[in-house]
């Protein structure tokens, strides 16, 4: 069959790090790859409890069509409690829901994006968005990062070079996969390059609420006067990603154009799932469970990281994430992470290769690792694992 | 503010019907405007039961992340229970699950269309897909229907004229927007010319099972041999819309660009819904559920062609569906639907008129009616208010 497909989805290719990944879920393999919250938090019994209120008080609304905006309430939720825990005063007017943020990430690049417009993105970037964007056929433009992310005289440079780019993506807080975090200043600084440059920054930020240490940043959006900047947000790491459900706050003009383009692609998100959520944010206070993930992926975090130290190669280097999921590791610049893989495969032990977060390719000698997803013995006894194997290469 | 939407952005417009249709929400107004399935009919108690058993079962993987494919025992389901309904032997691995079928409908577009890229439909068609379609800039080539459906001679004459037609576009069962059904003959038809011109068939089919007289006519698909058609199934109409739970049958070739494509959009759908819905298929018998379903909407059905036919003026046509949600009007030529809507608002009844479901535009002389979610007498009482706005112009 010679089957006529886009030019888009003649590039699409089953990505071979998911075929990677297949071979992690064997019960025996530590797997420090995948990006999972730890499902022992869900609040099972709770969300039992709330369902049978929401099928009791309108079950016959829960399972018809709703707005292609979103539950009503669930977005006035969105914008009184969590976009001001990231110091931004919005209404229900300012939010839209999305089936997961991934849909954010997608709409964004069907809002923005021609074939062959470039995106400013941090080298290296979310895997998932960089996917998603790679459906429109751009261009990737990697901005570098020190320890503190983005670096904004590197921004401003690509800006000035790439006057075709059309949008900037980062993911300030906690980033995927870096775990690195952007100062205040700096997301000042980001917000003031995009109204001068014209140019929408798509703020992703599905962990800042996971801070370990100190308070929420505030949003770079919180800085962004003229309405450049799209923030997306999330509740599968603070709540439960089964739902899928994330949201969009953008300006009044940007927001509406991405009603039309929700309502072409799934009309709207689950009625039932979003009273869910909207009802358990009303009757319990999500801030306080959100304490319980942090407590428990805070000393996860502090363990794999301890446990890098004593174990790993002196000179294997990682970042110090102080919120989110993940740590990031750089090996020596003459290493092939992917290619070290299959050996800790053999071990019993995986993490994603970092090449697949550098859209131009490339940065072979770096790897991610998720603390969240994985008891506190199984991170000692996999990071020990995983040392074994980096130590034949020192 | 000059933001630089993409150019597809740029021809996003809020739809004039939607506006219009807001009018139409207000209690006073009878509308046959919406396409929403009855809420009466929703399982409520049951799933509230199924709901319990799923959480207690495997609450923690109902919340978790899962397979971008769907969940496994729903997609077995869907084959052997849906899809052998349609006249097919299917697996589990010839389907995945969508969030509703207008996410299959956008997934076509993305994967077959590059901008200019012709789509053969019917005249008339869904309005969504065409919404969703005209995000890749097509164009639309219409082929005319007789009352049973598309007319084949027609759609050869539109392949052969088009030869760079990248996809076929058809609800062969019960039409939305003219509740046309396409026969057995035509469909084999279909499926053989889509054979000789190498070009897939996009088969839309939300309204099959729900036949009010004689048994579900096979799918395009069942006579399918290699694999160009791609069948687009969904639990909006027979179960609950608010769910958002459709699904994709294509040959493994196909489907396998569909995965990527959704894995970039939003991973996956709703892993508690599709739990819901697995579940309630497994205890209770959907055929038995779609039983009542078509006893209420085929009474309906009834009653407002009866009320058209005697109320109406002489000259009004309709058709006359034998199963689905919807009927079709056909006014003078020199009429205005649309004008005609303003004073029909006034007298508190609503209706969607045609034009805007000819993607090319034109026929202004039409409008569509929708029976399945309004009790009897206001059915009665809404034909006589239209019934009234008409008479003026005959």
């Amino acid at each position: 069959m010679d089957i006529r497909f886009s030019d888009r989805a003649n590039g699409l290719k089953a990505s071979a790090i998911r075929e990677l990944l297949k071979l992690t879920e064997m019960p025996e393999v530590i797997s420090f790859a995948g990006g999972l919250p730890a499902p022992e938090l869900f609040p099972v019994e709770r969300i039992k409890e709330i369902f049978s209120e929401v099928m009791d008080r309108d079950g016959r609304a829960a399972l018809q069509y709703g707005p292609t905006e979103g539950y009503r309430p669930l977005r006035e939720i969105i914008a009184t409690q969590r976009m001001s825990t990231a110091h931004m005063k919005l209404t229900g007017d300012d939010v839209i829901v999305t089936t997961g943020s991934q849909q954010g990430l997608e709409f964004s690049a069907k809002l923005f994006l021609n074939k062959g417009d470039v995106v400013i993105c941090e080298s290296p970037s979310y895997l998932g968005a960089i996917n998603a964007f790679q459906a429109y056929e751009p261009k990737f433009v990697e901005v570098s990062m020190d320890e503190h992310g983005m670096i904004m005289s590197e921004l401003e440079n690509a800006l000035k070079e790439n006057p075709n780019a059309k949008m900037i993506y980062t993911i300030p807080d906690f980033q995927n996969p870096t775990g690195k975090t952007m100062p205040d200043d700096r997301r000042k600084r980001m917000a003031e390059l995009a109204a001068e440059y014209k140019i929408p920054i798509i703020e992703d930020n599905p962990y800042g609420e996971l801070i370990f240490e100190g308070t929420v940043h505030p949003a770079i959006k919180s800085f962004d006067k003229e309405g450049w900047v799209v923030f997306l947000g999330t509740f599968s790491k603070t709540f439960a990603p089964g739902l899928r459900l994330g949201w969009i706050c953008a300006s009044p003009e940007i927001l509406s154009k991405y009603v039309i383009i929700k309502q072409g692609a799934d009309l709207q998100s689950s009625s039932l799932d979003q009273r869910i959520a909207a009802t358990f944010m009303q009757k319990y206070d999500l801030n306080e469970h959100i304490e319980k993930i942090k407590e428990i992926y805070g000393n996860r975090r502090t363990l794999m990281l301890e446990c890098m130290d004593k174990y790993f190669p002196a000179d294997v280097k990682h970042t110090n994430p102080y919120g989110g999921l993940f740590a990031w590791v750089e090996l020596r610049e003459d290493l092939d992470a992917g290619k070290i893989m299959e050996e800790c495969i053999k071990e019993n032990v995986a993490y994603v290769p970092g090449d697949a977060f550098f859209p131009n390719g490339g940065h072979k000698n770096f790897f991610r690792v998720n603390y969240s997803c994985m008891p506190e013995d199984k991170i000692v006894e996999g990071i020990k694992r995983l040392a074994k194997v980096l130590a034949k290469y020192y």
